[in-house]
């Protein structure tokens, strides 16, 4: 008894946790951590991860999978015994749906990030590796935008949340003595994407070859990251840096108006003629930011060079979606 | 019919709603709203809050109290309706509870607000002023920390709580065309205080008249302000400043540090011989910020003055709560 009492607070867990593991961003860390080495188990309610983001790990010893949500506390403790390290991705994925819905957010952000926290603790679990996000920045004054800029305003439901899930973070830190790596994303696109601009263009183009309708007047302009770059960028953080809070900006360096992203996605679809159509305004809907472009010098210091420019990874994930969702 | 629905819509609204309008500060609040000629609706589950701390407005018609919890939508909605402005202050006022009981941040402070932001947009209620915290800082590297100091690490569930409830404002700001004002508040002290240092202090003189003891090596050092100040320079911004979000650091631009206002709370005591006793350590209980100082350049450039230092707030504070609680 006293043996296995012994072998069991000595056992070395080399076991990471990846909530939201069947999603987009997620199954590439999936990827990314087992190519390490690692054995991982992934934490989805597959409301917008899908199983087969993970068949290729299927029939492996390194890839465990729990159907279950954030919202259930029971489930998350569970998932947290034996884990060393938590990646915590699992969120509400489209922006725009907090216009519709107020609580989305809130629930599935905040409240599920808190529930991560709070099982981590209740299981003596202590790192933590969060995907949050630009739009934490609002309408920012300073472009690029560094780490440091404030006072941070986000204009979306999303962007609140992901603030308040860093605030639940760093409170962690500081009264519990967690450990976390806090990613501020830039906008990430990839293979697998379920959401956002290049796949909402796609499936419009799918729906009517000879048109492709761009909500606002195409002049916003962001950051774009590769998924693949995003992913190794949180890998090689968490492996080379040791601060108690460890927060930096994750993006490329450059930018890509949805102008471009629109002529790029036709340009790929390989159709003739087709009509790109402006609804006008500065932005595609309530709590969009027209402009933002990450200040990276400080994840650049740490060594890191991601392997695509924005309109690179932007032509790479046109030619993915076109090839997963057909047209 | 017309015409009563005419009259409703051109309806003049001149009613404020103050959240936690029985607590410490809220109903000091109330009693600045109302010398401005303000008719006051409070709304307060009184689990902090006390009658008698609106008392002197009983029998007047400019005060109406209603008791009911911000976890309650259907109240808030309710209590929303004919508002003008909302002060939100009701909060959980512990910060130390947090690390007991860890959602008591999460529901009272970022759920309750959201509750209230979901309450305004559903009644077409658009100002907010929020009593935000320096607690939302954490440990800043930068003192006096001013409004744009970043990235803002909030050590305590309490900060966590606030720093969400900001975000979920200027959300609603951005999302949905509200008008916010933020009050960054330094540690606020005065009459009808029910908890914090001071008031802790008192407690124990009273408990054993021979020695105080303080929590840590008494070398912290904060921002303090009066709460008479602190009302009138949440109606001096709501009046005086007009963006969309009004977001300013409240205090005095001094500190005191805990040694000194034992110190004074001894003194004004009365009491000889007593024994200040220091548990050790630099801070009072994990979550504590050692030091804090805020900025204020930018509250005092909207023409706004302090009436008293921080010196001076805890000194009269320590007199009125020695008067209150009795020794």
């Amino acid at each position: 008894m006293v043996l296995t009492y012994l072998q069991n607070k000595l056992r070395v867990k080399n076991m990471d946790l990846v909530t939201g593991g069947a999603g987009f961003i997620g199954s590439h860390l999936v990827d990314a951590l087992v190519a390490q080495g690692k054995s991982v188990r992934v934490l989805d309610n597959f409301s917008s991860g899908r199983e087969e983001f993970l068949a290729h790990h299927n029939g492996t010893a390194n890839v465990e999978i729990i159907r279950a949500d954030l919202l259930d506390p029971e489930s998350v403790k569970k998932a947290m015994q034996g884990i060393d390290t938590v990646h915590h991705l699992a969120a509400n994925p489209d922006i725009r749906l907090g216009t519709e819905v107020t609580d989305t957010d809130l629930r599935q952000g905040t409240v599920a990030t808190y529930n991560v926290l709070e099982a981590m603790r209740c299981e003596g679990v202590s790192c933590i590796s969060f995907s949050s996000s630009s739009a934490i920045y609002g309408e920012a004054s300073i472009m690029p935008t560094p780490e440091t800029y404030g006072p941070v305003k986000p204009i979306s439901l999303y962007g609140a949340s992901k603030l308040a899930s860093e605030a639940l973070i760093t409170a962690w830190c500081g009264t519990f003595g967690a450990k976390a790596w806090v990613h501020r994303f830039a906008n990430i696109v990839g293979p697998r994407g379920t959401h956002g601009v290049i796949f909402d263009f796609i499936h419009k183009l799918k729906n009517d070859p000879t048109r492709l309708e761009v909500l606002g007047n195409g002049l916003q302009e962001k950051s774009y990251m590769s998924a693949e770059d995003c992913v190794r960028a949180m890998v090689h953080l968490v492996g080379n840096t040791s601060e108690d809070v460890n927060l930096y900006n994750l993006g490329t360096g450059d930018t890509c108006s949805v102008r471009r992203i629109a002529e790029i996605v036709v340009e790929e679809s390989g159709l003739e003629g087709v009509s790109i159509e402006y609804t006008g305004g500065d932005r595609g809907w309530a709590g969009d930011v027209p402009k933002t472009s990450l200040d990276v010098e400080y994840l650049f210091s740490t060594g890191f060079v991601p392997e695509m420019q924005s309109e690179a990874a932007i032509r790479h994930t046109a030619r993915a979606l076109i090839d997963e969702i057909g047209l």
